[in-house]
């Protein structure tokens, strides 16, 4: 009936010094990646422009010790992506910290849940 | 001697049905006008025009039961703001919220930090 504010949902964004961010946009990315083994296509599915998507990857490559993707351009199959075990390392430990947050806050978000306005039914 | 990416910071956002955010930037605007007693000032503190300041206070006064900011424009004193009741709950129930998620998270942000290349040294 109403799911307008039923269930607040939890972002997370992790920031490091000079401005380096990885929050919910990254991690989309990295999964969607994994998925579909490229990179212009996962920025595709995310209304994101090859430049962009190109950028965030050479972003994340150059924050970690290893690069979380791996690509190639062009080439016979007109070139693929996938992610390193880094990458797959990274990805978990942020949707393992989601869901980490999200349990051990579970009041806390009740809480604030409860002092909002209820606007699924027009109140 | 490390600074650069010894301690990332987690930010969180709360996301309610509708496109409706809580996150970092509403909780500093509440804290900066429980403050300064302005809804301009606080605003003006964060680089925000006069204009995006009370549009992000109407925003919230709406979303939630009871306004989390009262204001008087003009007057003799030129008008001034403060927190309600709610107001201050709902900046109390948010820094908890990160407080614990990074309390409980701690062990995941590490596994990610350790992912990370340290720029500090620049290697």
């Amino acid at each position: 009936m109403s799911e307008t504010h039923e269930s607040p949902r939890l972002f997370l964004r992790l920031t490091f010094g000079e401005g380096h961010k990885f929050g919910p946009g990254k991690a989309e990315l990295l999964e969607r990646i994994d998925r579909t083994g490229s990179i212009s296509g996962a920025g595709r599915e995310m209304n994101m422009s090859y430049k962009r998507a190109w950028s965030l990857v050479e972003e994340m490559n150059a924050l970690f010790r290893e690069p979380l993707i791996e690509s190639s351009r062009g080439g016979a199959g007109g070139g693929g992506a996938r992610l390193t075990q880094a990458g797959a390392a990274a990805l978990a430990a942020y949707r393992a910290l989601e869901i980490t947050a999200r349990t051990a806050g579970d009041d806390q978000i009740a809480v604030f849940r409860s002092l909002m306005r209820d606007m699924s039914g027009g109140k």
